[in-house]
């Protein structure tokens, strides 16, 4: 079924840049609904290093990159931004009124006045195993990620990694799929001790199968899965397999955004440097993504851009309207917005 | 006696986006010298609102402006920056070897490599009370400011005003002086209680006089001041004078800085936005004070302009030398300059 979703604003990507565009364009009275391919909000920050310091925020001499995403969450609530995770929104067209259609690739539709591009370093991206002929599976029996649970229920299930994504879906699908087989290429983890110690329990119980090595081969046709072969130690081990959940690390790409029409520059978005505009009038570009003269990849410039993106997107959002450059210190307007006047 | 400082970066202005300067030149092993016409850090942020709540710092929901201030001075501190406070570089001239000699209005001389100007508004100086004649005493008799207490030693002191500056100065001068008057047009004050009642209870002990009224006019010559005319309640008054301290509030002027021979545009100073460098090279701006095409008076756009301006100044600092875009949170050697690796 599709959805479609209106808002003024479409933000793509809700990492820290994403996530204060909220605000800027909140305290000009624009909505903003914001998509992104995790699972919730703080991009590259929250994915990769939650539990690291950043120490370059100015005024925050030590943060890490989760308490950055949580502060600007607060920061951002009075504004009640919408948001769809594990999306990627995977085409964009101009409409006839001069907004936007977004579809993703779950075929939600966002009708939008203005697009705002925060995707950082592109959309992260699984990481492809190298199993000889596995795309011809993808999307039917091979899958990177688990969106509904449901469509593991009965499957002879593989999972192929090592990390805590390979054990904690190892331990939540297999009550739901009729058999679960574990392949990691050595009886150690990455994972958290306390999963890895439930899946071995497990295996004792002979609730699932563990086995060491890497999966070769796949047999079947037309999309579905048969069986995988798994070199191991003792040799290939045929194992019955019609779902399989390789997990191999994120990438990032670029994604669908290099199709949209907008000029691109070594897979960065060129934009001006007085509304962070890219090449198509009412898409803007702000954060690591986007390229002007002395951009530097810094989380605070993508601050200042979205900043004033704002003001250009108000243009387009309220055409005719004046708008009034006014300070949250001292206008009881803004602070009515904030909910704190 | 004329004090040369020797520095990398003079830097005009502490406010908040000066002091986060420190922090960007800091990272590239820049040293700072910061010169402010206030007695303290934090610009007009601290001196106007020190208590009023900031609600559009990034990933700071609210923090009053003496709060963001002390942040980003406990942010800097590893970089050790130097400050004079209470001056005004009243002129800046170019070396022959491509650097700067800057002099304040008390005679001290600083040396940099690079000059940036982060002046906020201009400079805040003090408002000439509407007295005819007084800019013939300015600077031997009338002062707006107290920068040694021994100058006003064994003189008949006349303070106007009825804010924290001119009781505060009261009751500090009042053991120095010869005699201390105190003129209001009201027996009420701005300035907190406690100073009040410590004014009243001397004025009961005669150790000095308040008058209500206004000063209408002085007398005196060569610019040595003898008496000033009280006009009160029951009329004129004489009042024995060699000193006076008028405490008429602030205002913001330009000031020396349009006497450098910048290029000027409205009294901002355009920059590019790749340096945020202005007509001279080697002399940037950042900060309220700066113009460029979509400019807004931001804190945080101040933020922003520090970090790219600190690149160029660099190529500026050491020249040749290859510069190297790292991160706080992934680069050891960032972290061992902050103190944290």
């Amino acid at each position: 079924m599709t959805t479609t979703t209106q808002t003024d604003v479409l933000i793509i990507g809700a990492g820290p840049v994403g996530l204060f565009a909220v605000f800027e364009l909140g305290l000009f009275d624009m909505k903003c609904h914001l998509v992104d391919i995790l699972d919730r909000p703080g991009g590259q920050c929250a994915e990769l290093y939650p539990e690291k310091p950043i120490y370059d925020i100015p005024a925050l001499p030590s943060v890490t990159a989760q308490g950055l995403v949580d502060r600007l969450m607060e920061q951002i609530a009075p504004f009640k931004p919408t948001f769809s995770f594990n999306r990627m929104v995977s085409s964009l067209e101009k409409l006839e009124d001069g907004g936007f259609r977004a579809t993703t690739d779950e075929n939600e539709v966002i009708e939008a006045k203005v697009v705002v591009i925060a995707a950082g370093g592109g959309s992260f991206q699984p990481k492809r195993p190298p199993i000889p002929g596995i795309e011809a599976f993808e999307g039917t029996s091979v899958f990177y990620s688990v969106r509904r649970m449901e469509e593991f229920r009965g499957h002879d299930l593989v999972i192929v990694g090592g990390g805590d994504s390979a054990l904690d879906w190892t331990l939540n699908l297999q009550p739901v799929a009729k058999s679960v087989t574990l392949v990691h290429r050595r009886p150690e983890f990455r994972a958290a001790p306390d999963s890895v110690n439930k899946m071995y329990a497990l295996q004792e119980m002979r609730e699932l199968e563990f086995q060491v090595g890497q999966v070769t081969g796949l047999a079947g046709s037309g999309g579905q899965l048969t069986s995988a072969t798994v070199k191991g130690p003792d040799g290939d081990v045929e194992v019955a397999c019609t779902r399989m959940l390789p997990f191999f690390g994120l990438t990032m790409k670029l994604g669908p955004i290099a199709d949209w029409g907008l000029n691109l520059h070594e897979n960065l978005i060129p934009v001006d440097t007085e509304k962070f505009e890219t090449s198509v009038p009412g898409i803007f570009a702000i954060g690591d993504i986007n390229w002007y003269p002395g951009k530097l990849k810094l989380i605070l410039s993508g601050f200042h851009e979205a900043a004033l993106m704002a003001q250009a997107a108000k243009r387009i959002v309220s055409p005719g309207e004046r708008i009034v450059f006014q300070y949250t210190t001292s206008s009881t307007s803004l602070q009515k917005k904030l909910g704190v006047a």
